[in-house]
Order: structure tokens, then sequence, then C-alpha cells
């Protein structure tokens, strides 16, 4: 009853066994989410073992007041916290007057969960006998429906083995619910009304300082051996909670199952007075519906997902399960359709970090969601950001910046800065450049230029701005230089000189001056309009040309490799292997001090530069770069092993890429950093995708020239993807043999292939 | 009745009319203490307006668990917090019914309160018409007592002016109070035994965690027109307080008196079940002694610490008045009889900061107790030190070190660190070279050399090791290099090569090896001794002068001076004489990230090492290091303006030198950094001192030769001071026309003044 083991399968995730000191952590691997809410994969029946109770609600959030020891001008006043929810899954089982939990079970087997991500639900089954010796059968399965997005159903059936039995169902609802994380031991939620008629039951409740307002509800449908029963609950409640009580003897193998439906109305989508009203719509289409038919619109719904999303790998099944975990949490976090929403890190299965949006959007997350989805998609995250340049124009003027300069956000929810270290908040400004990437590598992708002058360029100019006024002249090099930045790699910081940030900045100027003539010559309209707006004069052209053209790098003439940053070489340069074991991860067993005065890297930061720039530097190039920090890199980040299993598939080192590929796919499945049980590292698994695309398989576009150079590690006999490009799928195909391309519809297609055995090369010419 | 003024004067600080506004910063520089407690200068009635009410125990402290925005590796547990203890001196005064206090007074008219500091008193007098129309004159006055310093006495008198009033008194010890800087609102006192007795009262507390013991107590003696009452009182208690209620029809123009006796019994002085014992006897010698004749001994011993600390100014009673309150705070704070103790940067004025001990103590403090009183002294400093070797080593292996390499902490209470910035915990490791040159500055002023051979030779060691395991070596300077550190100037965080600190750390390294061979030769058996203990081995000598002998310093050969940091000439070196005005100080006014890219320096950095070493650069080095550096330095810090004027002073820029003094020594007598409400700048009235005998009076000694080269500043008529110097007291008389000294007691000195007219320079040889 201890102990629990993970079956390893190709589309599911299962655990059979019961493990008490690990169910913290499968409540966070089986998370479920529909993209505008989400849960860990807590029990429906009581529970007083260990647990970390989480129900979130897209864009839903508090502003918890910032709490610091010592306290810095410029931080934010507050810290955006994804807000734990009211819960709506809750149903206390009572057998003959014993209440069912399993920490109090006198005998409990057959234990088995499985989120099955194929079709989008996460079941669990055990066989229980309780103090009272009553011997049930449970079996239980729920899912967020994603075509109606508001709800969640949950079939729970329980079976009396031994004997006849009592047994009580009293589906709740409960809004007294708190962050583990508050600062300050606030109160999030306030309750507006609790209302209930004979089937169902509506919190009204709305969110302290943002006032959110969100009804959260259910109803309930009971069977016994799957006949409806028709009985009127028994409703009561308490200041935060609501319950129905059902009661029945149900014979020996008899089936007493509880259908219930709830979930959430929010303000987002509805006039936030008739919310209740809005559940009770909600409520009466789903029922309409019947939990069987939403499950099987459920599954539908997922195979259209997995159709442009799916992954196959022939002989691998740990890589396999890995990639496809991957792709599934992320279609459950996010699915694109509201540029309101964002890719929070750790999605709907923990509170830490607090914030939506990060960098790891744009730099990790937009790739899969535009080549795995519609282009709207990627759009919608561009648009995020566009309609937050007011606030990034805020929080650079916070900081002393003026005339439209542009600061995005390390950390934010409505495009505010909300995270607290002065080194990350003020100096981690690399983010800024990463949103102007993003936007080069939409249209690069999509060939949507119209973006630009729409909406990019107002965002590009901001940006420009900033790094214009962030760097200043050393007279002593004759160049421009950025003072106190931290890079990508938070192993060091206030450092002068990032390469990685220096090399943006100089990018983002020219990326947005080119864009300033292309829409100045073509699209005369929208020039006048970003031109009335945003006051742009020669004058500042010319002064972001001069930063651009005389910005400095640091490059080392003896290693022929760009350093990191200006004292990068006066460390002493020891390397990863010979580091003592007993003391990784490093951040773990070293001080901060430490840390920042060794060479060890947290996470690619020149390569960072180079894999987003991979056209500006020779193969020679990336290989000396490589062989410089690769064996100084502790990827003790999320983000960092996929970036380098990418460059290693570039260099041809397959076994370095494909252990690299591992240890991002199954980060959280095989919890290689010990912290799963708060939550997932969503935002890393958009990079474990792109290490298969653009690692393995060697994807690019060049020139409006979509190519790839596959390679395939020596583990597995083949794999294949698909991807959205331009509104064509294209099926890709990789064996050791060969390698096929095929494309869904449009067929105007011109496939090349190199020929070759073991390294297929192709380009795909779309005309 | 909503404006006071402060009154000039030489020997006191007066207030006239009462300000509810400035209440509280009149009560941090009214403060009083005795070295072993203090108290801000609270009202002892009732006061319902704004007030922070500070009672402090030396050394009584509470580990505050630490709060943090964002852990990191390395941080301590605990912050030490200066206490709040149990406050004694309250006595409710009741008129007629209506309770005494300013806030609700219909009227106060002739208020009026002074610090005198010659003798060590504060009284307080006004007129006040209270609610019932009842018109009293009240006069108090108190003091804590040096020669009996557990306690302090009060003696109050309240004078019914327009009829017979019934006039009660209720004098009380208060245990219910809380610190206002609080991390988690942790109760930090508890009680274990309220007892009364007929005149007495004892409130028997313990500190949580730390376990102090402390008795609080109170005896008070009444006097109608100065003749004594035989009443006994009535006795009453709460949980937390405990008081005596006196109650009198008291005529038009009588006097009705309380002289109160209170104070604390601490188990750092007595054994910690016997403290009710203790207080007991404390009272019974007070009370026999009596309030006047307590205050005639105060009166003396006062008289007695001027003898040899005090600093006549004449024809500028700012000045003169300025630099008495530094003095007289400095000899409040730290009498230097407890090795245990030291010298907080907020004394007995206030909470803020923590932790009792800084390196203020070693690069300011030492040299004003050395000069200003017996060398028992600044050896006990020395000695405070010494004692906590043990946990300096502790702290340096939370980091990482090894061998014994000793790293002090940045702020502490009994040697464990409790500060938890990282760029400052960790970095801000140049107090270390503080400490051990505190050592090297004992021994020069006193002659003392047996400090080494007993105690000071085992913390050089342990110094000695931590720089030569923080530095590492730089292949590409071919130098050994010591990055990420935080110099003085904490306005620069994680810099490279600090010039102060590698100069600091190559000069530690060599005085260590050199005072090594020096015991080695001459005390043999302290030598075996400590060779014994620290196992120090000719290789660890051979590898630590390696490191002396190769360290790297910055230097720039085109402004020919030393650079504050290897990247030091990548900053835009604007002058604060160009800063917008309304963007001083600009702690308050800018973000982190722009200070720390600025040029602007918060206190002496590079110049502090070239005051400490004075004797190493030439007068035109010193001169092209203040050039560069003063225009660029914001003295945001207290401790900065004293070493500028010393600078200037010795290049004879008076006018640059007075107006820095001047800053410095009325830091919170004005108010300049807006913040004395919080407390007074204990440590850096110590640099004020210096300012004056170093600085002015140009003090040097060397090769055993005290030597003055006074210079005057145009605003003075002509200055004195007075120091004792290897047990004579000398007495320094400077005017523009003449300078004189003459020394107290021994007369076997050798005076030589050079004859020059307006710049006086003398030699004085002690043979």
């Amino acid at each position: 009853m201890n102990q629990s083991k993970r079956i390893l399968n190709e589309w599911s995730i299962i655990e059979e066994g019961f493990d008490p000191n690990s169910n913290e952590a499968s409540e966070s691997l089986f998370s479920l989410g529909n993209g505008v809410m989400g849960q860990r994969a807590n029990f429906e029946e009581d529970y007083t073992g260990k647990t970390f109770q989480g129900n979130y609600i897209a864009g839903v959030y508090y502003p918890d007041k910032t709490r610091v020891g010592w306290w810095k001008n410029g931080y934010p006043e507050y810290f955006a916290k994804v807000l734990n929810a009211p819960n709506w899954i809750g149903i206390k089982v009572t057998i003959d007057g014993v209440l069912l939990d399993l920490n109090t079970c006198k005998k409990i087997s057959n234990f088995r969960r499985e989120l099955n991500m194929k079709e989008g639900w996460l079941s669990r089954e055990f066989e229980a006998t309780l103090k009272n010796n009553c011997k049930i059968k449970v079996y239980a399965k729920r899912f967020l429906s994603l075509t109606h997005n508001e709800v969640g159903a949950i079939a729970y059936t329980v079976t009396p083995i031994n004997k006849e039995m009592t047994i009580q169902y009293e589906p709740s609802l409960d809004a007294g619910i708190v962050n583990k994380d508050s600062n300050w031991d606030d109160q999030f939620w306030n309750i507006l009304e609790i209302n209930q008629n004979s089937e169902q039951s509506f919190i009204y409740t709305h969110t302290l300082k943002t006032n959110f307002h969100v009804c959260t509800y259910m109803e309930s449908k009971l069977f016994i051996d799957y006949k409806p029963l028709n009985t009127v609950p028994k409703n009561s409640h308490t200041s935060t909670t609501a319950c129905s009580i059902y009661k029945e003897n149900i014979k020996e193998n008899q089936h007493f199952t509880i259908h219930k439906f709830g979930g959430y109305t929010v303000d987002r989508y509805h006039n936030k007075t008739k919310l209740i009203d809005a559940a009770k719509e909600t409520l009466q289409k789903s029922i309409n519906i019947g939990y069987d038919e939403l499950l099987v619109l459920q599954i539908k719904e997922w195979k259209n997902i997995w159709k442009s999303a799916d992954i196959t790998i022939q002989g691998d099944v740990k890589a396999q399960q890995g990639i496809r975990f991957n792709i599934f949490h992320l279609n459950q976090t996010y699915l694109g359709t509201d540029s309101r929403l964002n890719v929070g890190p750790k999605g709907f299965t923990g509170e830490k970090y607090g914030g939506s949006t990060y960098w790891d959007t744009e730099a990790y997350c937009i790739p899969f969601y535009m080549a795995t989805k519609n282009q709207e998609v990627a759009r919608n995250l561009l648009t995020y950001r566009y309609n937050q340049l007011d606030k990034a124009i805020e929080n650079a003027e916070k900081l002393g910046f003026t005339n439209g300069a542009a600061l995005y956000p390390m950390v934010t929810m409505n495009g505010e800065e909300c995270h607290n270290e002065w080194e990350i908040t003020f100096e981690e400004i690399h983010r800024n450049g990463a949103i102007a990437y993003a936007i080069f590598n939409y249209t690069r992708y999509t060939n949507d230029y119209s973006y630009i002058p729409e909406k990019g360029l107002e965002v590009l100019i901001g940006i420009a701005r900033f790094w214009q006024q962030r760097v200043n002249f050393s007279k002593e090099r004759g160049k421009y230089v950025m003072l106190g930045v931290t890079g990508p790699n938070e192993y060091e910081n206030n450092v002068n000189n990032n390469w990685y940030t220096n090399y943006l900045a100089q990018w983002s100027i020219n990326y947005a001056l080119e864009n300033i003539e292309k829409v100045k010559d073509t699209y005369t309209e929208d020039y006048l309009r970003i031109l009335n707006k945003t006051k742009i004069t020669e004058q500042e052209l010319t002064d972001w040309k001069k930063v651009a053209d005389n910005i400095y790098f640091p490059y080392s003439e003896k290693h022929q490799v760009y350093l990191q940053q200006d004292g990068f070489l006066d460390k002493e340069l020891i390397k990863v292997k010979d580091l003592n074991q007993n003391e990784r991860p490093i951040n773990q067993h070293w001080s901060w001090d430490k840390i920042l005065r060794s060479p060890f890297i947290k996470q690619a930061d020149v390569l960072q530069g180079f894999y987003f720039f991979e056209d500006h530097f020779s193969s020679k190039e990336l290989e000396k770069h490589f062989d410089f920090y690769e064996p100084i890199t502790v990827h003790e980040s999320s983000l960092s092993p996929c970036i380098h299993s990418i460059i290693a598939s570039k260099l041809n080192r397959m076994d370095q890429a494909y252990q690299l590929y591992l240890r991002t796919s199954r980060l959280d499945l095989d919890d290689y950093n010990k912290e799963v049980h708060e939550g997932l590292h969503i935002t890393s698994m958009a990079g474990t995708w792109t290490s298969i695309i653009k690692g393995f398989g060697g994807m690019r576009i060049k020139n409006n020239l979509l190519s790839f150079e596959p390679r395939i590690p020596k583990e597995w006999k083949g794999y294949s993807f698909k991807i959205n490009f331009r509104n064509h799928i294209i099926h890709v195909n990789i064996t050791s043999e060969k390698s096929t391309f095929t494309v869904d519809g449009d067929k105007d297609v011109t496939i090349l292939l190199n020929g070759k055995k073991t390294i297929a090369k192709a380009t795909l010419k779309i005309s």
C-alpha cells in the first residue's frame, strides 16, 4: 500500500498502487486543464493525508502585497498570484456512516490512476476496506470539457463488494480556500451569495482588490446500475460551502453512480451580475448533453488537437510518453483562443511563481503553438503583448526611462511588473529582445506580414527606444556598453555586456529600423498612424543606428568565442564533470556568492543567441561555442537542456542530444529536480517539442523555404511529426532508412530529398 | 502650540514649544543611555499622540525569523533584533479625575525640553490646561545613572496653578511591549512573575528563543513641597503591567513630586533566578543615596568623561553643539567596560538595523574610544571579535570556506551573521579587513603589542585564510582576482576587483605573515599554542604570500587613479553637481539598477583605503584620487562625509572640509536624511570626532611619534581637544595665531612646534 509504480505507456500516464508520500507529486502529474480552467488531480472524496489542493481559473489573479527583506526603489507593490479558486470537485462519500478517506481505510488495493492523454480524461479506481469492514470498489473518471469549456464532469461510482450498504454522496462546492503561497495571509475571495435550488448549487464570489467575479456551480445526477434515480437531495450550506446530500441503500455488486457537473462562469465572458444565470444555462446545456456524450465530444476534440500536434517515436516508449505528456499539458494550459490569456509557467498545476507570463512564452512557447495550431493562436500571443505595450512603457518610466521606451515585465498578469528581485526585475532585460524576436519569428513562419503594420511595429519601436536609452557610451572602449544586466544564465547577476543581451539589443534596433522603412514604403496609412502616435523622428532613428553600429561585444581571441560577459575569463573555468556529484544541483548546495563567481551556467545564454540566430553563425563557430559553454552548463533551469539538445543535434552529437532530450521531456515525469509536487514546468515543455522538431528534425525556414535535416538518435527506430505550416498540415516521417514528407490538403508543394540514407535532408517549397 | 524651535547651545539640546509632528524626532534626539540600557525620550505620563516608544537593554536581543521575498542559499535563518524592553518610566497622572495627556489638553504653554550633555540628564517642563480647566505646571527630569548603571531616576513634579486639585500618580511597569519592526508579529517576551510589595514592583521576564532573563522594577517616593510623604500606595497589576497608585489633594502652588527609581537587573550580571533579589538590592542602594545625590554623582561622572573627551570650538555654536552631541551619544551607547557589548548603529535610540555590531565599530568607533578612554576599552572591543572567532569560522564554512578561514558577519549580536541581502551578506566582505586593521591600529596607538600574541594573531590568521581562499587565479590576467564583491560603496554590487577590498586583502595577509614571524621570534609559548590550534603550515604561508604578491589592482593610466572596480571606466562619469537637485538623495528617487550603473558613490570606497593607509600614498596621489572620486560621491551614507572631510583638510581645502564636517556632525540634529524619528546614527558620530582630530587636527602616529598638523576652518576662532595617548591626557589648543600642547600628569614629553603662524605643525614625542 505504501508503494506505487508508474507504468510506461505511449498514450497514458498510469500509476498503480497508492503511495501517500508521492500523492502530491501525482496530483501535479495527473492535472487537468482546458485552457480556461484547470485543477490538480485531487481526490473527489475527502482525504486527510498529504495533499496540495488546487483549482485555477485562467486570468483570475490576486495582487498580493509584496514581501521583501530589504526594499529597493523600483520594486512593484504587489506580486500577481495565480489564485486558488473555489473547489467544485468535492464529493464526500459515507459508507454505512463511515467517511471514505484513503488515509484512514483499513486496506486499499488495486489502486490505479490513469491520465489518458489521447482522450483528455483522468480516471482513478481502487478497492477499499473501511474501518467498519465495508469493502467497496470505486471508479472515478473526470474531465474538463474542451467543447463546453466552462464545465467539468465527474462520473463517480461506488460498488459494495461484501454486503449491502447505505451510501451517502455529498457533492459540494467550497469557496473557503486559501493560497499556500500567500504573503500576508490575506483573504483573497469574498463570497457574495450562496444559492441553492433542488439539484443545483451556486457560490457567487469576487476576488478582493482585482474584483474578478466568478460563480462556482454544480448539479448532480444519480444512477443505480446506470439507471437514473429521481431523488431530490437535501441541501445545506455554511458561510463558505454548499452541498447536496443523496443517500441510498445499495446492494452488493450494484453500481451507485453520481454524475457531477461543475465549473465556473467568469465575468470575462459574461455580465458580472448575471453569472448565476449563465451558470444555470451552462448546466442545462451540459445536463441535456449528458456525461457520456460530453465525453464523446471531449475525445473528438482531443483527436482534433493531436491531428496537427502529435509526434510518434518508434521503439522508445519512454521518449514517446515524454513528448506526448509535454504536448498534452501545453494544450491543457493554453489553447490560444483568447488574447487576454497566456501560458503560465506552472499552468493550472500549482501556485509557485505567480503571474502568467514570462519570456518563456516568446522564446519557447510561440514556436510550438505556431506550428501545431492555426496561426491565429500565435498572433493572439503576440497581441497579448501589444495590448500591454502601455504598461510596458509605464514599467520603463518607473525605472527612469522616457519617450515611450518600453520594458516588458519579467513576470506579469496584466502587463505590470510584479517580480521583486532587483537582479532579475531590473536587470534581466533580455526579455525585451525575446518579444521582438517573436514578432520576427511569427512573420518568418507564417508569412503574415500584416501583423507588423497593424500592431508589431509599435512594440518594436518601444523596445528599440529602451535599448538605445539603456546603453551608455564608454569613453574607455569607444563603444556603447550595457552595464548591470542579468542574462538568461541567472547564475551571474549584475554583469556588464552580457553578449546575448547586447546581441539582441543590436538586432532589435536593426529589425525595428528595417520595419519602419518597410511599413513606410508599403503601408502608408499605418505608417502615418504610428508616426503620429510614437512621434519617432529622423534624429531618433540616427541615434538608434549609432548604438546598433557601435555596441560592444566581449570576445576572446584566444578561445575564439564571444564571452558571456566582460569578466567571464577571470573565472576559474572548471568543468561540470569535475564537480563533486554530491554538490549537484549546485543551487541546493552552494551559497549564492559561490554560484555567482563560479563559471557554471544555469541555462543556455550565449548559446540561446546562437539558437535564435542560427543563420548568423557558421557551423564552425557554433561548434566552438558549444564546446566552450556546454561543459560548464549545469542545466539547473527547465529551459536549458532543450536548447543544448537542439544544438547537439545540429552538430550531429546524437548521444548527447538524446540524453538532453530525455532530460527535458521527462523532467517532471521522472522528477529530475525533486519539485514536481509543487506543479509542472509547463513552458519548458514547448522546448521539448522544439528539440524534436528543430533539433532532431532539423527544421528551418529561410528565404521562405522550409527545410528539414533530420537525424535519428540510435535508440529510436524512427519518428514522425506533424506541423501546420502556412495552413498545410505537413507529415514528416523519419526512419534511418528513409524520410518521407506528405502534405494534407493543398498539394501545391515541392518536396526535395537529398537521397542520403541515414541523414535525410529535404527541402519543402511552398509556392 | 504646533511649532517648536531648537535653541543653539554649547552644552545642551534645547527645544521650546511643543510640536506633535516632530515629537518622534525629538524622542530620538533627546534619548538617554548609560552603556547598559537606554531609552528614547518618551513622556512619563500617558500620551496618545504620535510616539515611538523604545527602551533597550544592551545585549538583549531576539532572533527574529528571517523574512525575504526570494530565498538564496546561505542566508541566515534569523535576524537579531534590538529588542524593545519593558517600559519602567511610565507615570500616569490624573488631575481631578482627568488624565494628563498632552494630546488632549486644552492648552499647552512654555513647553521646553533640555538634554543637558554636560551633566547627563533630560528635563521637560510645560504648563497645561486640562479639559476640566485645571491648570498645572509640570517639571520632569530624569537620568540613567552612570555610577549605578542598573538604575534610572525620575523626579516628576506637578504644581497646581489655578486651584487646589486631587492629583493621582500611577507609576507603572509595562512588559506588554512589541517591536515595530517584528517580521512575523512574534511575541518576544514571556512574563514569568509579577511581584509587588508595599512600594516596590517587579516584572520578571525572559525573552523567547534567546532566553535572556530580565527583571524590570520600580520604587517611588513622594514629596509635597519637597517634604517626604509616608503614604503606602494601592498596588494593582494586569497580566503584563504593574502599578502603584498615590493620590493626594494638592493646594495651589504646592509642589507635588514623585521620585521614581527603576531599571533592569539582567542575567548577564546576576544569577538568573535571583534577579528580583538583585533588583531589591539595587533599589535599596538607590533609595538610600536618594535622587538628589544620585544626580550629583551623575554630574561628576559625566565631568569625568568630558575630561578626556571634550572638544571645544570657539566662535561657532552650531559646530560646538554638533561635536558635543556626537561625543555625548557615543558615551551613552558604549562605555567599554564589558567586552560582550558593542556599539549598535542606532545605540539605544531606535530599532532599525538590528544587530549591535557592524564594521562601523572597527573602522569608525575604535579610534574614538581608544583616544578618549583608557586603552582597555579599545582592547575590549577587539576582544569582542576574538571571542566570536569561532562563529566567524562557522560563517565562512556556511559559504563553503574551509580550514579555519574566518568571515566576520556584516551584522551580528553573537557572532553569527544575521543580515540577508546576498550582495551585502555574502559579498561586502571588506568588513573582514577592517577587523584586521583595527588590531594594527590599536597596537600602533597604544604600543600594547601583547594583544597580538594573546588574541589578535588567531584572528589575523583566520582572516588571511579567508582572503587566500576567496580570490582565484585568472589565467587571463596572470593575477589573483577577487570576483563578486561589494565595496564600502554599496551603490555598486557584485563587482570584480574592488580596489579597496583587494588592497585590504593584500595588506591583511602581509600583516598576518609579519606578525606570525614576530610572535614566533619573541613569544614562543604563544606561538606554539597558536600553531597547535590553527595548524598553520609553511606551505600555507607560501600560498598566502603568493596571493598577496600577485593580487590584481585595477588602475587607469590615463586618470592615474586606482579604479573602484574593473568596469568603473565604462560608466558615464557625470558629476554630482550636474545632478538634478530634485533627484537627491538618489536612493529615494532612482530605481536600484539606475543607481548601480551610475558612477555615484554612496560613501568613501577607494578613499577609505587612502584614509586607512595614509602613509602608503603621496599627497600627489591622494589629491588625484580625491579629485577623481569626490565629485561623484553623493554621501548618502552617514559614514561618508567624515572621511572626505579628513582628506579635504589634509589637502588644505578648508571650505570643503568644513562643509563636510557640518554635514557629519549635525546629520541628526539637522535631520539631513529625514529619518531621525527612527533613531540616531550613533556609529557615524565617531567619524565626526575623527574629522576634528585627524582632519582639522591632522593627528598622526608614525614610528611611535604622535604628530599634529592642525588647520582651522575660517568660521572658527579656534578649537581645542583632549586625547588620551598612552596614558597621557594631551590638551591641544589651536587658534589661528598659536597652537599649544599641554600634557596632564607625567611631563616627560617633548613638544615640537614648527612655528608657522596659521598652520601650526607640531610633533609630540613620547620618550
